[in-house]
């Protein structure tokens, strides 16, 4: 069966995120107030073919440890639909 | 009160995804079988100082409108925890 997994991939909160600085100072330009904090990843969506929802789960835990994700400056959340 | 809201920004469905073919591409190269689709898009937290939760949501979906969202290419999903 096919399962849609939902793998977040974000800047660790320690670190400085330049990219949502970034996003700040352009809705603060945009006269847009409210926000006070921006921190900006990524989303990945996988169609996985596997047996069950955690077989989806450790494929998708596979690649996002090898491919989609760099430890030193990110974490991730995998969510199987 | 401040809300954490989450914006997930991912590109249409109609749409080539030539970044999630490069992810597709690489688990290939690593011996990584059973993933049959990938697209990448994009995931933005958002501390929103606002008085409700639909107020939050409101001043997210102005930002995403007017700055992180490109319609052309993309659409959104707008949660508020």
């Amino acid at each position: 069966m096919t399962y849609t997994v939902q793998i977040k991939v974000m800047p660790l909160k320690e670190l400085l995120d330049p990219q949502g600085k970034a996003v700040i100072g352009g809705l603060q330009n945009l006269g847009l107030s409210g926000v006070e904090d921006v921190r900006v990843g990524k989303n990945i969506t996988l169609q996985v073919d596997a047996d069950s929802p955690e077989a989806a789960a450790d494929i998708a835990e596979e690649a996002t440890k090898k491919l989609l994700c760099n430890a030193v400056m990110e974490y991730y959340e995998i969510t199987v639909n």
